[in-house]
């Protein structure tokens, strides 16, 4: 469960391309760093301090065996982030609708 | 149609408690700067700072009459934001969906 600080964290990690594209190729499966690095145009230690910090965010976990660190996608972490915003969307979106059949009633009585 | 330059901006905006403190309420409504400040414990000026951020990453609008700001939830916006989650976690459960029938035929065929 993403508490406050976690909600934070996770939409910080969002919130940069690369580390979009990253996400976006582990929602296909698991990744070693070089397979994430390589459609990126950045050196790799750059491409690690994205990944630390997507790490850190919940959004992924990493594990490392021998020589290669395998990265994948923490499922649940991106569900609660967009349970965030799927709360607020339908919230917005129920009011509108409440609006919207109040207006429909006064037009109703005006008729 | 929030563009990639947009995405950082509205999960950038995201990340902060009291922008998302912002929003839950906006999503019940429309809101004065006054009153979009009124449970947060910080100065006006970091208010319509928060305020200027989520205007700016397009999450949200505001309009002034006479001495009154009042902010508005761009529901579209929100959703495109969830839409990118919402993509990147169907892909990952259908991965697994996928991963979890292909163990099942192995087991069957081990049988």
């Amino acid at each position: 469960m993403l508490n406050e600080s976690n909600l934070d964290q996770a939409f910080q990690a969002l919130s940069d391309p690369a580390r979009r594209n990253m996400l976006s190729r582990l929602s296909r499966g698991p990744a070693s760093v070089s397979e994430l690095a390589a459609p990126l145009r950045m050196s790799l230690p750059a491409v690690l301090q994205h990944l630390k910090s997507l790490e850190e965010s919940g959004l992924v976990s990493t594990e490392k065996k021998g020589r290669v660190r395998t990265a994948r996608l923490e499922g649940n972490a991106i569900a609660e982030a967009e349970q965030w915003l799927t709360d607020r969307r339908t919230e917005w979106e129920a009011r509108a609708d409440r609006l919207e059949s109040f207006l429909a009633t006064l037009q109703e009585k005006g008729e």
